[in-house]
């Protein structure tokens, strides 16, 4: 998507450690009226899956997930990081390893809100190595769910997350896909 | 405002420990239709103000505050938890008590997003002890930063955040108000 790599080429920033730095205007700063066409391109993508639920994982894919909810007219469920006090019952759960905190953590769901007749889009900020995509291809299997595929905002394609989900029949609609990236220089797939 | 009462009293459980578990539409399932009548009610009480940010917490403020972003048109920053490798820079941080797990967390924001130029609006599910609400209020006076208020879904008012922070002047307009909640009944101010 054209408007998205323009802002990436514009406003991020690539960091030593194969970090790009788009906290400007996708996971800390946000802007939302970028957020409105991304949301519209993942629509039209999956425009005719009857997709009834938004599943993402806190806290940067909250933004995207809910204004792309608009779009598909349904309800955003957010993965937890931790057990609060305030979800009881019954739990799916999944480790996430996160290679940006160097740290392993639990994500949760209640059972209650992800159920066997939910045809779920999930959706993210980033994809790279693909732990937390996985994490939640995960709950929605333990659900018992249809997993309809994945809108990502920004592919990392030189790093094995996007690749190996794929291989496992997830269909994923990254909307800026990048080949390399260096201090100096970024390239997109074409 | 009476459809959040209403949704209240249909959806809300109250738990022991002065818990409101409101996670099927507020914060964990969320709602974003829902979000959108309360965006519009936090704009008609703000429209005037010229508004240029919005600052939430994460995680559960951060879907309230990018659909109530739409109505002022403006972008969303939200405070993080702890500092990540993608954040460098110079952040303002403050120290936030979290009576619902126990602990006292630090959150920051990056320099360059927050502005002495800025009219910040603050965006949360909840104010209950006003931990969370006051941290962002720091925050925006560390930058220097116009406050402009607080635009709240749902309020417990018999926990002392609201009248601490509107005795200190903050301005908060609380969608749902609620004077006393037990496990079997619940009323909200008039």
């Amino acid at each position: 998507m054209r408007l998205l790599e323009q802002r990436i080429l514009r406003d991020g920033k690539v960091r030593a450690g194969g970090i790009l730095k788009v906290d400007g205007f996708l996971n800390h700063q946000m802007d939302v009226e970028l957020f409105a066409q991304l949301a519209k391109q993942w629509h039209a993508a999956f425009a005719n899956d009857d997709v009834n639920k938004i599943l993402t994982i806190e806290a940067s894919g909250i933004g995207l997930a809910c204004i792309a909810a608009q779009e598909f007219g349904c309800p955003v469920l957010f993965a937890k990081k931790t057990k609060t006090k305030n979800i009881d019952g019954s739990v799916y759960k999944t480790q996430v390893a996160s290679y940006t905190h160097g740290t392993t953590y639990e994500v949760i769901v209640a059972k209650e809100y992800l159920l066997p007749t939910d045809r779920v889009l999930l959706i993210d900020d980033f994809l790279a190595n693909g732990a937390a995509l996985e994490g939640l291809c995960d709950l929605v299997h333990q659900a018992g769910a249809a997993l309809v595929g994945a809108g990502i905002a920004v592919e990392k394609c030189f790093q094995p997350g996007g690749e190996r989900l794929r291989s496992k029949g997830l269909r994923i609609e990254s909307l800026a896909r990048i080949k390399s990236m260096t201090e100096d220089s970024l390239t997109f797939m074409d």
